[in-house]
């Protein structure tokens, strides 16, 4: 108890839930590390992927760029309506639910779920790849390492939503003025750097042959960026009053840093001619041409590669609340809907962390391969809310109706066709994947709400009339020997029912005989039934002897005891027990029997 | 349950164990195999220790040969003389714990019980090495090869004795029956080749650089050829009455063989001018030289892979004979003693299984390294169980007991010598591995045994006075709603006692409104107790709940009922019945407290 004490904190009340609440500022470094952390590669994904058609294609990447800056103010703006319209929370998945059906619901909670596993694994493992390339050592450790990682984060996540955000502000804000630091002072120093000529020329020359195809694929690639930018939807709840002025207040934020750090970055990787190097980032390269290799590097560097990893934060701050909500609808197992010692959804938090270990561990670690699948479930998300919200405005039609359908039908429309052109070109590259695990999670919730509506069908009073008692109650207490942990057995089962019987299975008969005397000094009365068994078998005679019993008392109920030991150390369990633990299981098949362990707690 | 009786048959009567026994010819097969199967590589052993000091040597090969048979002339009358003492099976565990004390006993135990791990790990990576040689494209195959002849094994095994020493017996006498036509048909060719002059001139300049470190080394390689000597006196109950007889002729006609075979392989390895080769196995070359390469070559050749791979089928006979009976001794899990369906023990062989496969699987097949690690085992089991017979002798002093003492005395310092010899000349190669294994496995045996003698003591009749009534019995029911598991477990528990209550612990007050307005028309007038929870734990209120009552009733007893939802699939338990294992866990640990499981079977 204290370890757990000592790593995630005290239990707290669950009163004090609002006061766990993140104000905006821990609630922007909580939800935005995701989104940011794509500053620190977006624009390099874009370069190079345009590098595959000619180095004359990289003026595109500043198009590129203001393009997906366009595409993150709309959908920034769509989901800020949807804030509002849903104040108790409006992820993906309840906007589709509540107004496309439950299927489409299902689908975008799916794709989060999945989104937010995949996160983990890619971030994690980037960052670990940072570490590891910087000290070359570690490289047979990686594995280990990524593990720890999720491991700290997880429990960083344990310790509640606000410790949590404390811990990830500092190096989120480091990030963010790091960047803002850079623009500024890279813009100042381009200036003065006069455009070279030669550049022009090559372009005039290569635009005619326009590649569109590896264009398209470099956007897709740079979509990356708007990964995450839901994910204050989802957490609405997690800010404190107003929840919804709150949340969305802080989406507006993030989406105007995400945007203006991308924009300066890629103007800067153009204006200072930067290009992607197979052993050093354009962000490093860039931060080097205008700073130098002095501390300011170091900082940038530093916050660069913490904000990789703690782009994971995001995913469980979101991936617990998301699956507690599907867990109420009864889509997911009900233990994710329970809150922790720390009042966070601790069952969520700890399977994130499992969930996002097996990929790291299939794939050593190598996890490039799977980053092209995010962008297909965050886009699949996207289309089917913004879809929803359409739906939603057109059935209220209250005030400003045409206003905010207009607003999330271009963000239905704009998202849609980004799906399309990610799925074109990126499909090959993985993004198969999604389109088998998505539909299995769609499935597998499938199959668990139809389990539980099966059951609360089962157990509902409507269909079985109440219960009567039962006409008689034979007790059995089977035995190993005699013993005070049989005698014990036998006093208690004494005080349920007059009609007790010992039974012992016969393996050995001179064995038999001598437990036959030692139970007339000590059997309390009770009698004695010997079973034969020809095969050795403990549980077969038994069985057959319970069997004999209900046809005598048709409407009875039996009663097995069987005296259990509770070791003091684990590795005691392998040394007792088996045999009484196979009776329990056989009988949990058979009508009409229960079975009752009586502890004996071991001293020794 | 079809599948299991495919597999291994079907179940065989307690009655029927002497019909199971084991006949001289069968008896042989079983327990010759691991002997045996060292024919196949003693003499190379030897010859490639002795090529360390330069091919001079090896005119040593024939002298070092003629030394090990003597060996087993004396360990083989030895036991031979210890079979005939302890008719009922006279292992060196039982020996040494008889006479010597029970440590010594463990330690020979122990030494045993490893080194039939070991054999069964060694003897199947070499039999997969073998068949991957031949077939390299299986080579990336051979983990999963190695396990699948394990199991293969495993299975013949839990077939019953019998049945597996049938499968045994052919490829053993097939074995035999080609080595012993291998000899006498060399020697008439041998006959007739002139001894090469050159070969004596060598050996007169050579023998005076005498270097007998490696003469010792080679001697002690060759002393593999011992290992599995033992086998028959473990296994004396195997074999049909009068089984001391029948084991001792057996362990004399295994010896006679073995004796036999590796003398005849030696001097005509000899005779043939062999030497060892990187990719030819001395085996091989001499079958060549003798039969070409024709059909003879290539059944020698297989009976030998198969007899390789045999020898871990005598460990399979013993292991689990051998901790049976330690475990009937109580220095092992008691589980160990069990007879399965077919009348062996079939725990052992399961468990002597996965053991062996742990060395594959981290070796990665290649055990080479393991070899020297056989020697040291079975010499400390061999010395152990002549003193043993030593102090046997002269503690009894019938008639004959000075030539008895004498002969067991010559085996227990001949044993005795070639230990340190192996020891001195091996423990670099990893021999230390059972200086660790082996009082490790002591140290365990011995931590299991007091465990086992604590529980007996705490048990005991003795020590405590007969048990009394309880004076009050109260029942309490945990809800979770109102539905028809908790009306069952009403009904149960109206049955067990008059003192029945219903206990909520409410996590939301609006839930718990709803849930007492339901009880009123369902509860069958059972009091409904709320216990309120600001820390979200059910477990917690629930056990101050149960201290409560403790204090009103300090000699009553408590019962708590738990209804427990069986359902069809397994993944459905991921589903259900969390809480309720939480609580029975928490339960275990709390005096004068049952639970009790009502288990409502789910239909769907």
């Amino acid at each position: 108890m204290s370890i757990k004490e000592f790593l995630i904190g005290t239990p707290l009340e669950t009163i004090k839930e609002k006061q766990e609440r993140l104000t905006k500022t821990l609630g922007l470094a909580v939800f935005s590390s995701d989104a940011l952390s794509s500053v620190a590669y977006g624009t390099e994904e874009i370069m190079i992927a345009l590098l595959a058609g000619g180095a004359v294609l990289l003026h595109f990447t500043l198009p590129i760029a203001i393009t997906i800056v366009g595409l993150v103010a709309i959908v920034a703006i769509s989901y800020f309506q949807t804030i509002h319209a849903y104040p108790n929370g409006g992820g993906a998945y309840i906007v589709a639910k509540d107004n496309l059906g439950v299927y489409p619901g299902l689908i975008a909670g799916a794709a989060l779920l999945v989104d937010y596993v995949l996160t983990v694994t890619v971030s994690i493992s980037a960052g670990v790849a940072a570490v590891t390339s910087a000290f070359p050592a570690l490289t047979e450790h990686a594995i280990a390492l990524c593990l720890f990682a999720i491991l700290a984060i997880m429990i960083m996540n344990l310790r509640g939503v606000k410790e949590s955000g404390k811990l990830v502000s500092f190096p989120v804000y480091v990030f963010i003025g790091g960047l803002s630091l850079l623009i500024v002072a890279g813009l100042f120093k381009w200036i003065r750097i006069p455009a070279p000529a030669i550049h022009k020329q090559v372009v005039s020359a290569a635009a005619s042959a326009l590649p569109l195809f590896i264009i398209l694929r470099a956007f897709a690639s740079g979509c990356a960026t708007l990964t995450g930018i839901e994910a204050v939807s989802n957490g609405v709840k997690a800010f404190k009053e107003p929840e919804a002025k709150n949340a969305a207040m802080t989406l507006g934020w993030m989406a105007f840093i995400l945007g203006a750090l991308t924009l300066g970055i890629a103007f800067l990787a153009q204006g200072f001619h930067i290009l992607p190097k197979a052993n050093e980032t354009v962000l490093s390269q860039l931060t080097r041409a205008i700073f130098g290799t002095g501390p300011i590097y170091y900082v940038i560097q530093f916050a660069t590669a913490l904000i990789l990893i703690l782009a994971a934060n995001t995913s469980f701050a979101d991936f617990p609340r998301l699956s507690s909500i599907m867990a109420a609808d009864r889509y997911l197992p009900r233990q994710l809907s329970n809150r922790g010692d720390r009042l966070v959804f601790s069952n969520g938090i700890v399977i994130l962390g499992l969930l996002s270990a097996v990929p790291i561990i299939i794939f050593g670690g190598n996890t490039d391969a799977l980053i092209p699948l995010y962008a297909v479930g965050v886009f699949t998300a996207f289309t089917l809310s913004q879809a929803g919200m359409v739906r939603h405005w057109y059935r209220l039609r209250g005030d400003g109706w045409i206003k905010s359908m207009f607003i999330n039908g271009l963000g239905t429309v704009v998202t849609f066709v980004v799906l399309l052109i990610i799925a074109m070109t990126k499909f090959m590259h993985g993004a198969w994947i999604v389109v088998v695990a998505i539909p299995g999670l769609v499935m597998l919730t499938h199959k668990i709400h139809s389990h539980y509506l099966d059951v609360a069908d089962e157990l509902s009073l409507q269909t079985g009339n109440k219960e009567v008692e039962y006409s008689h109650h034979t007790v059995l207490i089977p035995l190993s020997g005699v013993h005070r942990a049989v005698l014990k057995a036998v006093k208690y089962g004494k005080a349920l029912s007059d009609d007790v019987k010992a039974v012992y299975v016969v393996l050995d008969m001179s064995e038999a005989k001598k437990l036959q005397e030692k139970w007339t000094e000590y059997g309390m009365g009770v009698p004695l039934i010997l079973l034969h068994s020809p095969y050795r078998s403990i549980s077969g005679p038994l069985m057959d002897y319970i069997e004999n019993i209900q046809t005598e008392y048709p409407a009875g109920v039996i009663t097995v005891i069987l005296p259990e030991f509770v070791p003091l150390k684990w590795w005691h369990h392998i040394l007792h027990n088996q045999t009484a633990l196979l009776i329990k299981g056989k009988l949990l098949f058979k009508k009409g029997v229960v079975s009752t362990s009586v502890p004996l707690r071991l001293q020794k």
